[in-house]
């Protein structure tokens, strides 16, 4: 009988999110009607934004006309979408066209990218984080993983090992803590990247959320970094495009890795692996993708990036005030909230639920360091916000 | 330095597609403006059906508005979509929804499984076949990998070898060779995957072209399958959806693998593997493929399939009559083409490249045994076809 990959078997973790979806169906058999308020996946709650839902359409339409018919876009998309990108987001940092690559998220493209690499790498990874950056390493069979714990007292940074190692995953503002790593740590760590060789994975999934005029826009603002780094930002978050799947991948030229005695470029390995592995992004998606980028669409969005930050610093405020201890929520819509009196977060996840008909997500879902905290979502509404606050003073 | 997956350089292969774009974009610099006619690559040739772009349209502007805001969809697609699927297609098979998940394509899916298994695993594929399956099984670092020769002796169809594998490629009704396997075919496979607890990969892009009787239009008609096989189906060709992105991978409950002693169940670590790894398919995509169940569309969408079946038999017909010798083209809009005179893929690909301006594929690219035979599509126009059979007929 065929054998299955047996590194299934080392992922501990039932996925998070699927943990806590069990947990809300069971309680909903037995609670009142009153009204669970969501403060845990970071999806959208705003509305697609006019200016695109209206291109979508056009776009839609345009692919039932045999002048507009539309087939496989490119694996790596289309060029318009390229240009525009590298002509509003990176024109100052010279990224090229041809150096972006189109996906339907940061998810598919972050941990793909392992598929370029040595299986004998040595991958280190910020704890707590994303989950999938940790199970994808364990599902591709690697087994040298190094842990960078993020905790109170280094801010919740990771910071680079005393140890060499060849990729690393960042993601900054970090999911799940909500706190952005400056243009310092971030040079510390290209640095730290150039010495030892290494690639930095860069999860920017968060950026339109920056406020901080301290924390860069793009790894590639840091010198060196197009030697050393990969960036991964998303229509996701910036523009509200969870439920239509659009990303993109920076991956400069300049970027290498050893096979044998020689330099390869990992440029021409992930066109390689793409175009046998992927047919591109839906049109219509990609002409909503570029309509993000208007300026009448810009103004749209950034209200509702705007409000998110405007719930995320009310409810971070309303919890310091209830004498909860709160860090993020400046340049991310997450709040990554301590625990009161030592609780586990599964006990405080679980006294939300319960008690206050709140759903959060119990930091150790994120990694055995994010103990002790839950993690806080600002997408959402005010009157949730409000709400929440309310039913967590009666706890 | 970082080391690259050293399995790109057992990659041999430019990937064919690039490899063709290449040859044009040197002859659009030399030739007259005699336009090209492309017969080679298997995209659509008719826009999107009213029906379904109406539907997506829908969908899109939904999304913009508060009572229809969609965020991220779940990992294996909405269960509207999966329940129709399940009612429509699979009702008598007694497929159920949550056996049905729904992706972006089945080059995704059909080359993504392979994590599902172990690496040393035994990969059976046929010669000549679509390229992504042993690119992909390559790159996964599987190195036991056994060829399937699909030669005129045995009307290009692959057959059970006389040793055990562990994974089996399909492609029915086949790419590039046009040819279906009949039941009688089909369950051979399936009774030698069950002798050997070997799984197949049952790949039926093309299912909609079947027109044969003896043909299955699912590998599930086959008793025994639903312990032995994984079927990939696709929007993109039997509803034109390639350049919208919507698959469905069946995995049965019933299918298991092995871990240690125990046996495992594949749909389990699938949907393990889907939740770390995807964020599902767009809402509006999904509503696309939703509509094109609609009997409205349904009619639609059967007139083009009709018109492409129509065109596959003029052009077969036609090159027959100038002397060539034909497959395929009958259960599937592709027909596989004996080079004359003994020439080699690339020489007549070549030849009718330059001499008539028409793309064709050289058989090479889809494997060893492929050599001497050219690919021709019939996702084109009755037009197209008649001035292609113009051109051949004054080489």
């Amino acid at each position: 009988m065929v054998a299955i990959n047996s590194c299934f078997q080392r992922l501990k973790r039932t996925y998070i999110f699927s943990l806590i979806e069990e947990k809300i169906a069971t309680l909903h058999k037995k609670i009142s009607p009153d009204p669970l308020i969501n403060l845990s996946i970071g999806d959208i709650a705003l509305p697609l934004v006019p200016t695109v839902a209206q291109a979508m359409s056009r776009a839609v339409l345009e692919m039932g006309t045999f002048s507009g018919l539309k087939g496989y876009s490119p694996s790596n998309g289309y060029l318009f979408l390229r240009e525009a990108i590298a002509n509003t987001h990176f024109a100052i940092l010279q990224i090229t066209p041809d150096e972006i690559f189109i996906s339907d998220g940061i998810n598919t493209d972050i941990t793909n990218i392992l598929d370029l690499f040595s299986l004998s790498s040595i991958v280190a990874i910020p704890d707590p984080t994303y989950p999938a950056y940790l199970d994808a390493t364990i599902l591709s069979g690697r087994t040298k993983i190094m842990t960078l714990p993020c905790l109170e007292t280094n801010q919740f940074h990771p910071y680079p090992p005393s140890e060499a190692c060849d990729l690393i995953y960042l993601c900054s503002p970090n999911n799940p803590t909500g706190v952005a790593m400056n243009r310092d740590l971030l040079a510390t760590w290209v640095n730290y990247a150039l010495k030892h060789k290494a690639v930095i994975f860069f999860d920017h999934a968060y950026e339109a959320f920056i406020n901080s005029v301290d924390v860069p826009h793009s790894i590639f603002e840091i010198p060196g970094a197009k030697e050393c780094a990969i960036e991964f930002c998303s229509f996701s978050k910036s523009a509200g495009f969870t439920g239509l799947r659009c990303s993109y991948t920076i991956l400069p030229k300049a970027l290498k890795a050893r096979y044998e005695d020689q330099e390869i470029s990992l440029h021409t390995l992930w066109h390689r692996r793409q175009a046998a592995k992927s047919n591109g992004v839906a049109y219509p998606i990609q002409k909503g993708a570029l309509a993000t980028l208007l300026p009448q669409a810009q103004s749209e969005i950034k209200a509702q990036i705007n409000s998110y930050l405007a719930q995320a610093k009310a409810l971070k405020q309303g919890l310091i005030q209830l004498g909860l201890d709160c860090h993020g929520g400046i340049d991310s819509p997450y709040i990554w909230v301590k625990t009161p009196k030592g609780k586990s977060s599964w006990e405080f996840f679980d006294e939300l639920l319960i008690k206050c008909h709140l759903i959060s997500i119990p930091g150790v879902g994120f990694g055995k360091y994010g103990e002790g905290f839950v993690r806080f979502s600002a997408f959402t509404t005010p009157d949730k916000v409000d709400l929440a606050l309310k039913r967590i003073n009666q706890l």
